[in-house]
C-alpha cells in the first residue's frame, strides 16, 4: 500500500485567506447594495510597466520565428537577466554577487518553499510571529514542525519569535541553539523594516552557531529610509550564512506573469556541502525554468525606462500607504508600518480580538482587510491593511473607516 | 549548525546531457570545419502557432491595462484553461476528468518531481529501466532510493524493470509488492508504446495492491495507431489509481514557454488521504500558478485553428521520426519506437557500448545522438534519436549515418 506523507494531515484546516474571502462573499451576498472595498491581500493591481509589456510582446514574435524560436533555457535563467540582476541589484549598491550564484524562478513563494529540499529534516526552525504562513505550513509539510497545537496555534519543534509593538516587531536573537531562521524584512504582515546595524548581530549569530538565514526581501522595493539595508549582503558576513529571496511580484506588479529569484552564494557551506551547488542540484533536477517571455520582460525592468517606470508605480502604492498610515492614526488607533512597506499594521481598538474588528470593519465600514491573529499568535489584536488598492477607493475606504470609529 | 539532505551527496556526478553537450563541444571545438547535427535532446524547434502567438500577444495587452490586469491567478490554472483541458483531452475521449481533478503547472519535470512531496518516505518505488532520470533523481533526493552503486548504476532501494528488446520494451508487472509506479508511454527513451489489453493489468495490479502509478502522457501527441490509450484513464479502474502528468512541451512546442498539467482523481485514497485533497494543498502552499499570459497561449491550442497547427508540427516531427526509422533500419541496425513517438531508439552494431557507438557517431557522422545507457543499465548497447530537428538536416544526419555503417 502506497503510504502518505502524513505530515499534511497535521495541517489546521482553514487558510486565512479563504476565511477572510469567505466571510467577505457571505456578506456581499447579504448585502449585494454594498460596495465592498478591498484591502486585504497583498496582489499588485497597477498594469504593467510599458517596456516589459514591449519586452514580452517582442519575446512573443521572437517564439514565432524559426531562427529566434526558443526551446528549453537554462534552469537557473538567461544570463541576460542574471548579469541584470547582478548588476543593477547588488554591484550598483556595492555587493557583488555573482550570475552564477543567482537563481532566477516562477515566485519567492515556490523558491521559500521549495528551499527546505535542501536541509535535513532535524533542523530546528526559528520564524516570526506574527509570519508569512508559507514558511510555517511547507516546514509543517516537510516534518520539521512536529505537531499542531490548536489551542496555543503553535507547531511543537519551530521556534517562535515574537514581533509585537513592545519589541518594536524586531524579533530578540534566539538564547538558544536554532539552525534555520526566516526573517523578512520590510516584513509581511507587520510592515517594520530593520537596520543595518541591527541585522549585523544575526548575521554573527547565524557564522557563530552555523545556521543559515532565509531572507526574504520580496519588499524590498519599497524602502526609503537610508539605514535600511536592500539585501542582507549588505551586512559584512552574510555571503557565509544566508540565501536571499527576490521577487517581481511587487516591484514591477508581476504577481501574475510570475518571476522571482533566489540568491545562493557560493561561500554558503554547511554540514559537508556547499548550497550553491546544492540548489543548483536542486533547480535542475525539479524545474525547467522560467517562461523566456516572462524574463525577457523581467529583463526590462532594469532599463532607465523600466526603472523610471516601476518607481512612478511603487510611488503610487506607497502615497497609499500614506493615506491609510495617517488616517487610521487620525481615527485614534495604533498604527504601524506603511512606511518602508506597502503593509500598514495597526492594534485593534480597545483590545478586541483581530477576527472581530475584522468583521466590524466589514460590516460597518464595507472594507475587506485581514486579522492579524491570522499570521500567528502574536498577530492576536492587530489588523494588516495593504497599499495595493486603487488610490481613490483607498481614500474612500479610511474615510469610511475613520467615521463608524469616531 | 544547519544540516543539508545527505542524500543529494549520494547522487552521481555526471549527468548524461551534460555529459552528451561536453563530449560535442569538444569536438566541435577540435574540429572547427566540421557541421555537427544533434539530434540528441528532446527539445522543440519548431516556431509556435501563430493561435498561440496570437493569444500571448492579446494577453499581453491586456495585463497593460487596469481594467483587464491580472494579478495572482488560481494556484491551480484558471477555468477557461481546465475546462477546455477537461473538454477536449478527457471528455472528447469518452473519459470524464472533472475541471477540478486538473492541476496546471509549469512543467511535467516540475510535478514528477514534486509530486514525491505527498507520498511518504518508505515507499517502494518502481522504475523502468532506462527510464527518465528525473523520476530516480527525484527520489534519491528524498531519500527513497537508498544508496547508489557506480558499479550497477542501480540505486539499492529502487525496484528496476527492465525494458529491452526480449520483451519489446514493455515493463513485466512486478511480481513482488511495489507502491509507487512510474510508466511513460509513449516512452522517453525507448519510444515504446503500451496498448490498452497491456495497460489494464497495471491499474488492476495498483488497485488490488494500494499501489499509485504515475502516469507520463507528455508524447501523447505522437500517438497514431487506434489501440494505444492517449490516457490511462481511459483504462477501467484507472481513476482509484493513478495520477497521470500531461504538458504542451512536446505536443504545443512549448519547452521554453512552460505549460504542463497533472490530473489527480478525487477518487484515489490511500493510506487515510485524498491525494487530489494533497496535491492541491501541496500546490497552494509552494506554487503561485503559470503566468496568465501562457495560460491563454495554452487554452487557444485547443480552438479548431490551433489543432490544426499543433498537428502539422506534430506531422512534421513525425516524418523526421520516419526519415530516421526507416534510414536507420537500412543502414542494417535494429530499430525500436519512432512510430507514436518523437523518439527512435536502436541497438548499437556489433555489441558495441552506447558511448562508444555515440563516440563513432559523433566522429565520423558529426551527428549527436544520446546513448542509451545514460537512462540506467537496461539502456547499455542503445542509442537514442529524436525527431526534433529540421527536416533536412534530420535527412542529412541520417545520410551520413548510413555511409559510415556501410
Amino acid at each position: 500500500m502506497a503510504t502518505i506523507n502524513q505530515n499534511y494531515l497535521k495541517l489546521p484546516g482553514s487558510y486565512l485567506f479563504s476565511e477572510v474571502a469567505r466571510r467577505a462573499a457571505a456578506y456581499a451576498q447579504a448585502n449585494p447594495e454594498k460596495r465592498l472595498i478591498k484591502l486585504g491581500i497583498g496582489d499588485a493591481t497597477r498594469p504593467l510597466p510599458s517596456v516589459v509589456l514591449k519586452a514580452m510582446h517582442d519575446a512573443v514574435d521572437e517564439m514565432g520565428h524559426l531562427d529566434t524560436f526558443k526551446g528549453y533555457g537554462p534552469e537557473q535563467g538567461y544570463d541576460f537577466l542574471r548579469n541584470a540582476i547582478s548588476e543593477h541589484d547588488y554591484h550598483a549598491r556595492g555587493v557583488s554577487i555573482a550570475p552564477d550564484e543567482i537563481f532566477v524562478s516562477d515566485g519567492a513563494k515556490s523558491d521559500c518553499g521549495n528551499i527546505g529540499d535542501i536541509f535535513g529534516l532535524n533542523n530546528v526552525v526559528a520564524v516570526c510571529d506574527p509570519v508569512y504562513p508559507v514558511y510555517v505550513d511547507t516546514n509543517a509539510m516537510a516534518g520539521r514542525a512536529g505537531d499542531y497545537s490548536e489551542e496555543l496555534g503553535k507547531w511543537s519543534k519551530l521556534y517562535y519569535m515574537p514581533c509585537v509593538a513592545e519589541n518594536g516587531f524586531t524579533p530578540a536573537i534566539p538564547n538558544c541553539k536554532v539552525d534555520i531562521i526566516y526573517l523578512c524584512f520590510p516584513n509581511n504582515p507587520t510592515g517594520a523594516v530593520i537596520t543595518r546595524e541591527q541585522l549585523k548581530p544575526w548575521v554573527d549569530y547565524a557564522n557563530e552557531n552555523g545556521a543559515v538565514i532565509l531572507y526574504d526581501s520580496a519588499y524590498e522595493a519599497f524602502i526609503v529610509d537610508d539605514d535600511i539595508p536592500h539585501t542582507i549582503y549588505e551586512i559584512e558576513g552574510a555571503k557565509t550564512c544566508a540565501i536571499e529571496f527576490r521577487s517581481y511580484s511587487k516591484t514591477a506588479g508581476f504577481t501574475g506573469t510570475r518571476c522571482a529569484y533566489t540568491v545562493v552564494p557560493k561561500e554558503l557551506e554547511r554540514d559537508g556541502g556547499n548550497l550553491n551547488f546544492l540548489w543548483n542540484r536542486r533547480q535542475c533536477t525539479k524545474f525547467n525554468g522560467v517562461p523566456y517571455i516572462v524574463q525577457k520582460g523581467a529583463a526590462a525592468i532594469y532599463s532607465e525606462q523600466g526603472q523610471k517606470e516601476i518607481k512612478e508605480v511603487i510611488a503610487y502604492y506607497q502615497q497609499n500607504a500614506k493615506v491609510i498610515r495617517s488616517g487610521l492614526t487620525e481615527a485614534g488607533l495604533s498604527v504601524f508600518g506603511g512606511v518602508n512597506s506597502p503593509y500598514v499594521w495597526c492594534k485593534t481598538p480597545g483590545g478586541m480580538d483581530s477576527w472581530s474588528f475584522f468583521d466590524q470593519l466589514l460590516h460597518e465600514a464595507n472594507v475587506v482587510t485581514t486579522p492579524g491573529s491570522g499570521f500567528g499568535p502574536s498577530g492576536q489584536g492587530y489588523l494588516r491593511m495593504t497599499a495595493f488598492g486603487d488610490a481613490d477607493a483607498t481614500k474612500e475606504a479610511v474615510e469610511r473607516v475613520k467615521k463608524i470609529l469616531q
